[in-house]
């Protein structure tokens, strides 16, 4: 599973605080914890806090600066994505692009000409799908152009787009079909990656919510997610789920060894 | 989903001595205790401690003295069955035949000639299956003899047959991909089952493995099993699993009102 940490981002206080203060601690903080609960990428989000590029570029050297895992670049806009990629030390994920022609054609380059990896979201100029098969023709669509602009299937993640289980509930299972007919896109594949929290949106029991999809997500092929990579529960949800699915051989302590790094 | 109480199995030690010493109390306490979990069926397994049919009816009738809940009769000796079909109260779940020609022509009457369901596991003379395509092809020698005696595709229960995930770790992906297979047989379909515990068996993290394997079901098709109902984490991911396959409408209150009954 590629676990990309979502607390970096601005949309919680502390860290909103500590873009607008220039405060590196509460950043390097949180890098460094998600680094030891073994993320793989960091999330990196400006949110409502700034919209300059060299914010974002601070905000990615201060994480830089406590860890070295690599950087997941939580912005859409081409202009402060040039310069937030350059100051990436190791290939970064881009978070996201659409399916609407104009970003493909301004965010696929950016990717392939900086050896990154990007997130291709499964909307497009129509807005959000609702069935199953309109998830599967816009992802194809994505996986199309991502190629013709030189990028290997390996360096794009397809996000099915979930929707809250309580104002949508029909959704859910639209959502893990669509996942399922991804895999058979192509060999290699593309990875398959969810913002999870998104599914409990208002909901009561969201730790159970997010944790029930996510493993049934994974049942279906789903190989990577953003998350909240300190909830333990989580993540023994995952890690058993991909033992089942034959993607870590079985030890009787893999979550020790596991948290042990 | 359709639960299927495991406790009233003489392979507990008290259950076992109960039926020995032909005590209730056990048995009643028992079964008691997994009717207020909203057990579907109360499983009845007489195991080693004896091989009379009058111990067995002593049990199922110690059960319906105490709760109205359907019986699960776990037991495959034709004679044993016969007598224990008739004490029942209401139709029961025979648990179970294999799909030996013999084991149909014997049991799939009996279930028939009585009202009741049936487990079918997905063995024959050939031992147990070792993939996905095995399993579905007996599951569909199952389903064609049930048909043949008359039963409705409701009646019946098809079992994977799970394996250890410690021991055999590539047959979990298997029996995933059978029960998602399954799903497409029949409409209306017939049920499909497992005996959990299995999965887990020598392992570590045994209610984490049970309960991630199960949700994996679920997501695959699975809408029954034979397992500790008492297990309330086993319990709300499963009522989770269902609100994302839409099986249930979503209340914020999922939980608490399957709790209340």
């Amino acid at each position: 599973m590629i676990f990309i940490g979502e607390r970096v981002n601005a949309g919680f206080k502390d860290i909103k605080e500590a873009i607008q203060k220039k405060d590196q601690e509460p950043i390097k903080k949180w890098a460094r914890i998600q680094a030891d609960a073994n993320a793989t990428y960091i999330d990196v989000n400006l949110g409502t806090a700034s919209n300059k590029a060299e914010d974002l570029c601070w905000m990615i050297e201060t994480v830089q600066e406590e860890v070295d895992t690599p950087i997941s670049i939580d912005n859409n806009k081409p202009d402060m994505l040039k310069e937030a990629v350059k100051v990436c030390k190791k290939p970064p994920l881009i978070n996201s692009t659409t399916a609407v022609e104009e970003k493909m054609n301004t965010l696929f380059p950016i990717a392939a000409e900086n050896g990154a990896s990007i997130i291709g979201l499964v909307m497009d100029e129509g807005g959000s799908p609702n069935t199953a098969d309109q998830r599967v023709e816009i992802a194809a669509r994505l996986f199309e152009k991502a190629m013709e602009y030189g990028l290997s299937p390996e360096q794009l993640f397809i996000d099915p787009i979930i929707m809250p289980l309580k104002f949508m509930q029909e959704q859910a299972l639209e959502i893990l079909n669509a996942t399922s007919q991804f895999k058979l896109f192509s060999d290699p594949p593309f990875h398959i990656v969810c913002g999870l929290s998104n599914i409990s949106s208002g909901a009561k029991h969201k730790k159970l919510i997010n944790r029930i999809f996510l493993t049934m997500l994974v049942a279906n092929g789903l190989d990577a997610a953003i998350l909240d990579v300190t909830d333990e529960e989580m993540v023994n949800s995952i890690l058993t789920a991909e033992l089942v699915m034959n993607k870590q051989i079985y030890a009787d302590s893999y979550i020790e060894a596991f948290r042990k790094g």
